[in-house]
């Protein structure tokens, strides 16, 4: 996949009304500064000068302002994996990107809101759909790697593409995944490079 | 290592007390029914029919009795790794039956007292000593199977063997690890296969 994924969204009212990107942009702050989990629709509304009935014309619940979000936040690292991997030539580059910039822009997130540590974990350990999309999207970018490897002769052909590419994915996986990696912060690009030195040595030609 | 390790515990009283024993076996029990996090000690002191008092001339803190109960635990799944160990001779058969044995012991653990959850992630997000012990004794296991493979040509000795060992042992890790475990249980036997046949391609002699 070239471009990010669209991930499906509960809305109301217009999809791409300016209010909405207004209520977003502005719920992210306030869920940054006063965290997800206690802050009720109400409090939000007010502290961002909207009733909330008016709220409510747009966004269906809670959740939904956190899906949205959620998948604002996935889709600029998508963006930001994609066009990394684009600056790279050689697939086992292209992998070593591929898990570095997406953990890196991961870690920046949270180190600039590290409260919606809350939204990413309800999102992650509830599988909202925003979550299997980004997930299918690294799965998706993983096997177009494992397959330009295989063509340009640098990985192994032997191992079935399918488990080729969903043991990478599984490597990588938990340490993309919130509730793991908030407690990995300061150990993770350490272990992201040994890591994917590994998977790099499973994807070798062995003849 | 060829015996499990003895976690450092927090205690007071004479550490072999059968009255220990008995304390950790009730609590056990009762946060098993009721939760950790929730129950007091004095809670727990009442439902086993110990005074509270009594309860502290032998352990410190509610936190001392949480880690008793996961020294305990690790020091049971540790034994029974070991034993399976020792029941299969190549070193790609011991690292498959390291990941597959721990991770049985834990999930059938949790499926027994699903509300330990609560101790193992307190345990786990705070890096416990109990739980540094058993990691230390999991990168050793690894250490010793890799170092086994070597020898006996299973595998390649082309890596640095702190860097072949850490990285098999960051592939495993979180798949044990109860804060990213707890939401895994339906997939994770599947993974760890994938991700142990990834490991040993890994590890395979590249001529």
């Amino acid at each position: 996949m070239e471009t990010a994924s669209s991930p499906p969204v509960s809305t109301r009212g217009p999809a791409d009304h300016e209010v909405r990107r207004q209520i977003i942009a502005a719920a992210l702050q306030h869920f940054g500064l006063h965290g997800y989990e206690k802050t009720t629709v109400s409090e939000l509304a007010k502290a961002i000068g909207f009733s909330k009935a008016y709220v409510y014309k747009f966004f269906e619940s809670k959740q939904a302002i956190g899906a949205s979000i959620c998948a604002t936040c996935l889709a600029e690292i998508e963006t930001e994996v994609n066009a990394a991997l684009a600056e790279v030539d050689t697939p086992p580059e292209k992998l070593r990107r591929l898990f570095a910039v997406c953990l890196d822009a991961t870690l920046t997130f949270f180190a600039q809101h590290p409260r919606l540590y809350e939204i990413a974990t309800s999102a992650a350990a509830e599988e909202w759909p925003e979550v299997l999309a980004f997930e299918a999207h690294m799965l998706s970018s993983v096997e177009d790697i494992v397959r330009q490897g295989r063509a340009s002769g640098d990985f192994e052909s032997v191992t079935p593409i399918d488990e080729a590419t969903r043991g990478i994915y599984l490597v990588m996986r938990p340490y993309l995944n919130p509730l793991f990696l908030q407690y990995e912060v300061e150990t993770v690009r350490e272990s992201s490079v040994i890591l994917t030195d590994l998977m790099l040595r499973s994807l070798t030609l062995k003849q």
